[in-house]
Parts: C-alpha cells; sequence; structure tokens
C-alpha cells in the first residue's frame, strides 16, 4: 500500500521501489487511499503496476485504474472478449473511465490551491483538541500520513460501541477497514503495529473529505468527548482502575 | 447464449436446461443479448447460473448480474476484500446496482405495454422492405429471434463497406459482434451457421432500440437500398457475375 486504510501512514514506497528494482522484480503498490491526498508520482516510486480506485478521489465507484509501466507482462484474471488488449474483457465502461480522469484532474488541481494542507491543519486541530481526553491519543502519529485520516483509541471503550453511538448523533466514523465492518477481531492493521488488542479495539478512524469544513471539526469536537465520556460511565474496566481526569 | 448477439437467434436453452439437469452438470447461459427482449424465467430455462449486462437493457456501462441458483457452488475470480460474499471482492458499485435493478424494472414493464412486439413489427416492416433488393436476405429469417435484431446479408458487397457507408449518412450497423470490430474475419457465428465466406462478409446487423421510431425504419428504407446500389456498382465481383434486377 502507498498508503495504510486504516492509519493514513504513508509508506516507504520509494524505497520499496529501489529494493525492488535492484533484485529485478515487479513492484505494483495498492495506492487506493494515498490518491488525490498525497501527490504521486510513478517514477519515484518506480512503481511498475499502481491502482488507485475512482470513489476515493470522487469518481463514481465501480470505476478504478491500473498503471501499468510500459514492457510490463501481464496475464489477464478475465476472459473473453479482446477489450483494454485482452487485458480485461468486458464493454468498458465508458462514463467512470472519463469520470474519472476528470476526478484525477480536480483532484490534481486541489494540489495545487493547497487543499491538502488544509485538510491536513483540520485533522491536526481534531487530534490536537481530542488528546485533552484522558488515555486518547493517536495510533501512528510520528509517522508520515496522508493529510485526511486520524485513526484515535480512546482507552477502556469499544471502537464499535463508540463508532454507533456517534453515528447516531450524526458524525460518520469508522473503525478498521470498511471491508471488515461488522468483524469483532482486533485490527490487524493496529496490533502489527504493536499496540495491544485492547487498545487496537478501543481505535476508531476518522476521516476527512474535500466536502468538510471546520464547522464539522467543531461539531466533533462537541460531540465525542461527551461521548466518550457517557461510554466510560458505563465501563466496568473503566471504573475499575478508576482513572481520574 | 439465450440469444445470440449476431444474428438474434433465440438458442433452445429449456432444451440444454433439461439435459444438463439430467446429467448432473451446472448450466451458465449467457443472457445478456436476451434481457430485456424476450422475458427470461431462469426456472423454465433451468439453469443454475444466467449473466445479464446492465448497458443492454439501458442501464450503465460496468454493471451486470449473475443469476445463481442457490446451491450452486462458485469460485472467486477476484479476491481481496470479503465483498458479496466472498465472491467478487472490491466496494461495490452501489449507484449501478440500483440503476440496474430500475432499468429491470421498466424492461419487464415494458413487455406488459407489449413493446416487444411493436419492436418486432418495425424489424419485420425493415426485413421485409430490404428483401425486395435483389441478392438479399435474412439470415437465420426462420429461427425463433429477439424482437430487435436483423441480421441481412446483401451478396456482392463487403459488409464493412456498407457499414461505413451507413455510418456517414447517419445510419448506425454494425458486422458481427463490436467486441471484435475490426478483424477481417468473416463472423464465425455466421460460418458456422453455413454460410458461405463471401456471403459472412456481406451480411449486416441492423439492432433496434427502444428509443427506435418507425422515422427511423423508413429513414433505413430511404438510405438502404440506394448505398447498396451505388456499393454494387463499384464491386467487380457484381459486374462480373452481371446479376440483372
Amino acid at each position: 500500500m502507498t498508503a495504510n486504510n486504516e492509519t493514513g501512514i504513508v509508506q516507504p514506497v520509494d524505497e520499496i521501489g529501489k529494493i525492488a528494482a535492484e533484485a529485478d522484480v515487479y513492484f505494483h503498490t495498492d495506492a487506493v487511499q494515498a490518491a488525490g491526498k498525497i501527490r504521486i508520482d510513478v517514477n519515484k516510486i518506480g512503481c511498475d503496476l499502481l491502482t488507485i480506485s475512482g470513489h476515493k478521489i470522487h469518481a463514481a465507484q465501480g470505476i478504478g485504474a491500473l498503471y501499468v509501466r510500459k514492457g510490463t507482462l501481464l496475464e489477464a484474471m478475465l476472459y473473453g472478449g479482446s477489450h483494454e488488449r485482452s487485458r480485461r474483457a468486458g464493454t468498458e465502461n465508458v462514463p467512470g473511465i472519463v469520470g474519472l480522469g476528470i476526478a484525477a484532474e480536480i483532484a490534481r488541481a486541489a494540489f495545487e490551491r493547497g487543499d491538502d494542507r488544509k485538510m491536513a491543519a483540520m485533522r491536526d486541530q481534531l487530534e490536537i483538541a481530542l488528546r485533552h481526553i484522558e488515555a486518547t491519543g493517536t495510533n501512528g502519529e510520528a509517522a508520515p500520513r496522508v493529510p485526511n485520516t486520524a485513526n484515535i483509541y480512546f482507552d477502556y471503550i469499544e471502537g464499535e460501541a463508540l463508532v454507533i453511538a456517534l453515528d447516531l448523533k450524526g458524525l460518520a466514523v469508522s473503525t478498521g477497514a470498511a471491508c471488515s465492518s461488522g468483524a469483532i477481531e482486533p485490527s490487524h492493521v493496529l496490533t502489527a503495529m504493536g499496540l495491544r488488542p485492547d487498545r487496537a479495539r478501543a481505535s476508531i478512524r476518522f476521516s476527512l473529505g474535500k466536502q468538510n469544513t471546520p464547522d464539522d471539526i467543531d461539531f466533533a469536537l462537541w460531540l465525542v468527548p461527551e461521548t466518550v465520556a457517557r461510554l466510560r460511565e458505563l465501563s466496568p474496566l473503566y471504573n475499575k482502575v478508576a482513572v481520574t481526569p
């Protein structure tokens, strides 16, 4: 992954690209979570293959793109017609393709305007304010991250319960990845980072999009602390350890 | 195929379904060309699997559906997330799915109104009138066919040349399947039906859609005969055999 989907941490893909090139092996990176959030340069990364997904950069669902470096040999996964040079059979999703192209142009223009820096500033404001809640912090805070993601732990709370409580009040956040929603296992990403299972389960992801405004941050900062406090009141574990403010 | 894409001929899928059931083998039918043209009943066909494509019933490109009879074992072709019960990884194309559902409802309502019979009447009018051109006829005329397709041969003409000549005047027709446009081989479908290669190459497909009106038929009937006559004047083969009206 160019950027991890749960934590937003940007992986050292440039270094991986160099290692792969020296070893003469193909290098594919999943840049779905990075596209539109940080600038991507396939030559800087040195990847042979790179994937992006349309709906992550405000194009439609159901469309994506695979960058293929010239000379990279690919075996088709879908057979049938000779569409896309026999690499992917099936009538092309023309409106989706055109829309993805336009979305990419719009995303590039947003970098020129500095929208990524504005988004990072809002994200940082959220993190810094939430840190005043006791036993709360950002996972992967010190690592380079995409500007829209904050993965935050609130010890003594079940992340899933917090997601539901916030959702009922109009704030959409998530635990782990959407692709595994409903899973009860703690996030494999957070446990691989060395988090204890209970802290991994106490973590939720805040994701900003380009429609978010400072008012949304204010709303979150009004809602989250009181919701966390209420859930902790109900938490036998929290009351047992009797953490005091 | 439930209906062939080049000729519109409806295949005896009900019989195939019985044979497959007796032999206890899975039966999949590609109903892409049949959906919205004839009524489809998976229980009547007796298929285990049936595919349709959205853009053939006026839904968006990039969306389709696979009917899976309960109990049919399927191996995934795309791996990753557990979307669609781990049968097809990837964020679902929600607008596409909803649109396909609505398009299917609209297609069903069209049958109730008898739109398929109106379309067949227009198609028949086209065929009957074109038959007055010498050395011209419908491929698969006697077979059951979907109401919108007419595959017609105009001997002594290259179908590709006729397609281009008609296109320049505003009438869109095709040779063979769109998935193999640009191919110079005669249609494998028509040659399998026993047509000589030169007649297969002299064949073009007229497809009606629900936006077509009787005016479009009049336009085709005004344009096609004179275009065929002009191309035949240029045809050394036609002039050699000296077919007279």
